[in-house]
């Protein structure tokens, strides 16, 4: 095996050390950063990424508090909720877990979280502000996957980039942040003639599809660095295990970096939820500061 | 000559009428689309622009206000008659016309626009819904680069595309724009390696970087569409003339389709403006009645 590869947790727990350092200067403030977790109807899937989110809460200096709702809750009652933690100055940050109940559409729900507090980084503005390079929340799994890249000896300029996969909140995202840092960037998808003719041609290939195996190690230009951002459940003779949307063994034969699935993007996504929801509390800061020393936007 | 040039003013004429019909419709509904321009100080160049659309507007049926204010206005002063606007029910959309003076910053008046008046397509909300395929109010000149490709022959699904330049209002959206109707996109710019390598590729290439001659028909694969997005005015032995970002001859040897400039993008794009005054009029209607009629969002 050729390729190095990339520890996840290890850089995770780096961006929470620096976290906890901001989230401590703004508590001295008066500004401790705080998160609101809203969950509908009891899924186990979601408590599990729950549970996690409150632990890295915890090593980040962030506080979290979670409220779930019964299944049966309506739009219009959710909504008046996400009003009234909008209105609350005791809370920074809304995270609104997935899944939900198929009566509750989810972009309606983003849309009601104020853009100062949204640390999903999922809220229209929040997108428009990334396509703009304004300082803003971005959406964490495409931050994370940007965040990875950065720690590689690769200078970001210039860089030819291949993103597979072109979701809202991923695959689009990343293409952006990594145009904003100077890389030329393709964006592939099922529509794409040939995505081998794309990956090989790039110093980088961002996958973000779900489907288990996609890219193999012929897709792939020797020495590129590999970030693997699928998540997939797969059935093996020996239980079932998760796994990207990299055939690993191929991709590391041949790639000069790569990220592991579990261990890669994975931890280095709720680190970026940490720095979005200290981001977010500086941002309220500053607009209550604005607003009371009547200093113009 | 082998590229075929195509017609921007008669493409423009075409979607006028569309406009047209759409704002009678509207009109015969008590919401008859109206727009503001707002300028400050005295500029001859923002002068020949407000003309421009006047007319285009009268030829769409939209209605057209324009308002002058003095060079010495402040940016609160003027945050100020924007709000007023955005409040005032008579008002579907409001135009920024630029340059503005120095001490007056173009985004933070555009933020201030209501992205529901947003016909210009600048606010970060109206971009981040582009990025979300919502039908959405997108920046003009982008929409109409887009526009002018759909009436080519050429299937948009897995076409290979590359765009040259990555500005935020201009180059970045007609790559989402491109992406949202499966194109596979490719966007160059001042720190690609080798921009010719990815445009040779292209199927269709679109240029807005604003550099006479820039692109040459070496460049360009055999029976590709160029779209110029370019104004330039350079000087000539003859005069001044305005060209755009290829170099006319040598592509239009080469490219399957070519648009000229002037007379490619830049009628289109005032076409655009008024379309989006008819679109941001059907959603203020839309929001109107959902409002009185307590349907839910």
């Amino acid at each position: 095996m050729r390729a190095q590869i990339i520890d996840g947790k290890s850089i995770a727990a780096r961006m929470r050390g620096t976290t906890r350092a901001e989230a401590e200067e703004l508590a001295a403030m008066g500004w401790a950063p705080r998160l609101v977790s809203v969950s509908v109807g009891e899924t186990a899937a979601a408590e599990l990424y729950v549970r996690n989110q409150g632990r890295a809460a915890a090593q980040a200096g962030v506080e979290f508090e979670t409220r779930c709702y019964p299944e049966a809750i309506s739009l219009e009652q959710l909504s008046g909720v996400l009003a009234g933690l909008n209105a609350d100055p005791r809370v920074n940050g809304i995270i609104i877990q997935r899944p939900l109940p198929a009566h509750i559409p989810v972009k309606a729900l983003q849309k009601a979280v104020h853009p100062l507090k949204d640390v999903e980084g999922m809220h229209p503005a929040s997108i428009g502000n990334i396509v703009y390079n304004d300082l803003a929340l971005g959406p964490c799994t495409a931050v994370a996957a940007v965040e990875i890249l950065k720690t590689l000896p690769l200078k970001p300029e210039g860089l030819v980039v291949t993103v597979i996969g072109h979701s809202e909140i991923v695959g689009k995202p990343i293409a952006f942040l990594m145009m904003g840092l100077g890389a030329t960037v393709t964006v592939c998808h099922h529509m794409t003639r040939s995505v081998p003719m794309h990956s090989r041609a790039a110093d980088a290939v961002f996958v973000a599809v779900g489907k288990p195996g996609l890219v193999t190690g012929e897709m792939i230009k020797p020495g590129a660095a590999l970030i693997d951002i699928g998540i997939n459940r797969i059935e093996t003779p020996e239980g079932d295990r998760t796994v990207g949307d990299a055939d690993f063994d191929s991709c590391a034969e041949v790639a000069g970096w790569i990220t592991p699935v579990p261990g890669g993007v994975g931890p280095v996504t709720v680190s970026v939820l940490m720095q979005n929801a200290v981001l977010a509390t500086r941002m309220q800061m500053e607009h209550y500061r604005a607003t009371y020393t009547g200093a113009a936007e």
